[in-house]
């Protein structure tokens, strides 16, 4: 990637605003990008006494006796609640539930787009994380999953791991589980073209929040040596002697005795110093990762600076500093560390086989079957991870996942793989070919092209 | 209405309990009554970029700017969530909120397919009514109203209550206004058919559980004469002298102050003796209201026995008794007091016009409303109210419970009554329109008919 010029930067900053100009035109547009649709056959007036009273008491007697019959006569199955108190909203921080609600709307967009799964936006207008987890475990009768969104830390731990114990359903911060699966399977194609062991790698963590805390426990389950990663926060690299971090921060204080085997203490500059990988979730900005850190690290190093809107150095910087592979979490660069590949497969896969959790084997599944499948396309340093455009993907990710379940006794219905993909197949195609249908029909009005 | 024979009984026993049969069969072969549905184009995946990241969020910090802009970059304005704790689901008593999802479901299917109300089922895993309040409270900014639903009684006044008072979008029991709107509705009809003067008539009601004590305040707010209207409960009739009621029931108390104003003591036979309606909602089963009672009515009583799902006491035998004219709560007789009549267009009118609340007003222009547009297909003893199949009624209704909200200051939107008819007639239509195209495109597919 050659360094762009002036002209070609500004073109791409400018390309960079477009979305924002949109959204403003298109969501007054709109007024909204989901809505609730019938699924069931209305052939005439009568059948109100099928879908209500009198005839809808027998399933509801059914569901009494039997409580597992409501996946069978009802919708929960297919339904997951993306429930957020906006404390922590993309990187625009507490903006409050309300204004949460075009992210939680959009989630559950992508959720049945791409995923074929029905999920509805639930914003908390509370902060207090035990009201949320109070609030959450009383919703459980109606969703078959819960998805937790944009919450502030450290608080979402807590509201993760609680809600993890005393539901009976899966519960999912896409921050922590869903970032991590993509950023793995990212990880795992970077290696592969680089000719790396994932347990010799050297990792070097740029932040310590949600996203980068899961992502180390998740690529150190998938194989990385604990001893050979460093993570750095606000404060310098994590080492055994990071006593501050031991009663606020349990995380990360756990990667404190866990991770840097030879205690390195430093700031970013030392902790990338031969590094083989760096992987950054840190703050948005141009100037968080400084080219001549990544002149330090080891010879052809792969870099992922994935803060959002910009990433924490230009992918063409970091190329001209020597980096072999670059990804980040923009879709107009190649690589793009993208979410949406990870959640609503993870979620289909769940759901088909009635999972009762998402467990990190299930994730490490998920970006296994991502990676495979960008490696059966043909994998380079420009094509690491699908991109968003093939639904096949979503469904051999389902599969991966629901198969998963299955083998660690966490699935309540045991399908052979080939049913699996049936199921998921049917269920995604369906999803996207109605949407396609209303479009073409314009149900979906389409605007003058913005 | 004669008398049916013994074959003509058995075979409408035989009909109502098709429906439940129907029920078992279908509530699993659709395996849910909605879904959600992508409502915004996705012309290709770059449009990914304004509903989600990072476009998406221009709109939220609009919102966090503007509060008020949340109607208009997200489908708040539309979405209403149907709320129970499953305490006292139809005529089932307390199942439960799981073996109650069937129900709201299906209540969900009614808004959209009538009203074109965007519904969400919420049962909650709680029977704790300072909980529920705070819960739906919680709730508030993913939804632009609220409907209550099969709450048990006496907690479902204070839920009630206490939302209505200290949330900002309408909140609705059904149960309780809903009911009472439709029961208005026929009641009008009725008077009108018999030359009877609503402030004149003397109202015998049988049942003080949340829908007849509810229709007491609509009917006497609508122009009925308070000491005309007698309550009966379990108990005897509602009187000054009642002070078991006193602590325990203040809904009951303060009608023992108002109505009955010959502080009448006695049971239902004493209280229907001379009276010219029985307002029946009380015990299902043909042996709660005696033929003989309705034979010491006034001559030519108007006679509602909307038990669910079998009356006080059959039609016929009602008019055997002389009752001129009889309504019930099932779709099979004539007259059918169906809360479907009520609810959608009643919450499409209240969010057309971005309404804080639903007053007793509203609810009695819904009622006129729905009275007027039956008298104008023409009314008789066996059409006092309109039944589901006209589209044109709920818009009508929506409308005059807009324009209602407007002039009784409780709307944020100041339409005209043609924009409000265009409005919801173009979202009633195109809900309708739209399940009607999934059917025809089998993307709803078709049960072989049962």
């Amino acid at each position: 990637m050659k360094a762009p010029s002036k002209t070609e930067i500004e073109k791409l900053l400018k390309h960079a605003q477009q979305p924002a100009a949109d959204a403003m035109k298109l969501h007054p547009f709109y007024k909204g990008k989901i809505e609730i649709q019938p699924k069931c056959c209305i052939r005439d007036y009568n059948d109100f006494a099928i879908w209500y009273t009198p005839g809808v008491a027998a399933p509801c007697k059914d569901i009494q006796a039997n409580p597992e019959k409501v996946f069978e006569h009802t919708n929960k199955w297919n339904t997951v609640a993306v429930v957020s108190d906006g404390t922590r909203v993309l990187g625009l921080g507490d903006i409050g539930p309300a204004a949460a609600m075009p992210v939680m709307e959009g989630k559950a967009l992508i959720f049945k787009y791409l995923g074929g799964v029905d999920a509805f936006p639930i914003c908390l207008d509370t902060k207090d994380p035990l009201e949320i987890i109070k609030t959450v475990k009383y919703l459980e009768p109606s969703f078959g999953g819960i998805n937790l969104e944009d919450l502030a830390q450290p608080k979402c731990f807590q509201i993760l791991d609680t809600l993890r114990k005393e539901m009976n359903i899966p519960v999912w911060h896409d921050d922590q589980q869903g970032t991590a699966a993509v950023t793995l399977a990212g990880l795992i194609n970077a290696l592969k073209l680089q000719r790396k062991i994932m347990s010799d790698v050297r990792i070097t963590m740029v932040g310590a929040g949600a996203a980068n805390i899961a992502i180390a426990r998740i690529i150190i389950k998938a194989g990385v040596t604990p001893g050979n990663v460093i993570m750095v926060d606000t404060r310098g690299t994590l080492h055994k002697d990071r006593t501050d971090l031991k009663d606020k921060f349990p995380e990360k204080w756990e990667f404190c005795q866990t991770t840097n085997r030879g205690n390195l203490k430093g700031d970013v500059a030392e902790a990338l110093t031969d590094a083989e990988v760096l992987l950054a979730l840190s703050k948005p900005g141009q100037d968080t990762i400084k080219k001549k850190w990544i002149i330090q690290m080891a010879k052809d190093p792969i870099v992922f600076v994935c803060a959002n809107p910009v990433p924490e150095i230009w992918p063409w910087e970091a190329k001209a500093a020597g980096a072999a592979i670059v990804a980040t979490g923009r879709s107009d660069f190649p690589n793009q560390v993208n979410n949406s590949l990870g959640f609503p497969a993870i979620f289909r896969g769940a759901l088909d086989v009635r999972a009762s959790t998402i467990t990190d084997g299930m994730c490490i599944a998920a970006a296994k079957s991502l990676a495979a499948y960008a490696e059966k396309k043909g994998i380079s340093d420009d094509y690491l991870i699908p991109t968003m455009e093939d639904w096949q993907v979503y469904s051999e990710e389902a599969v991966a996942v629901g198969m998963q379940a299955i083998k660690e006794g966490v699935a309540k219905l045991k399908l052979t793989e080939q049913e699996l993909r049936l199921r998921s197949t049917a269920i995604i195609k369906k999803a996207y070919n109605t949407t396609r249908l209303l479009m073409k029909e314009k149900v979906i009005g389409r605007p003058t092209r913005t």
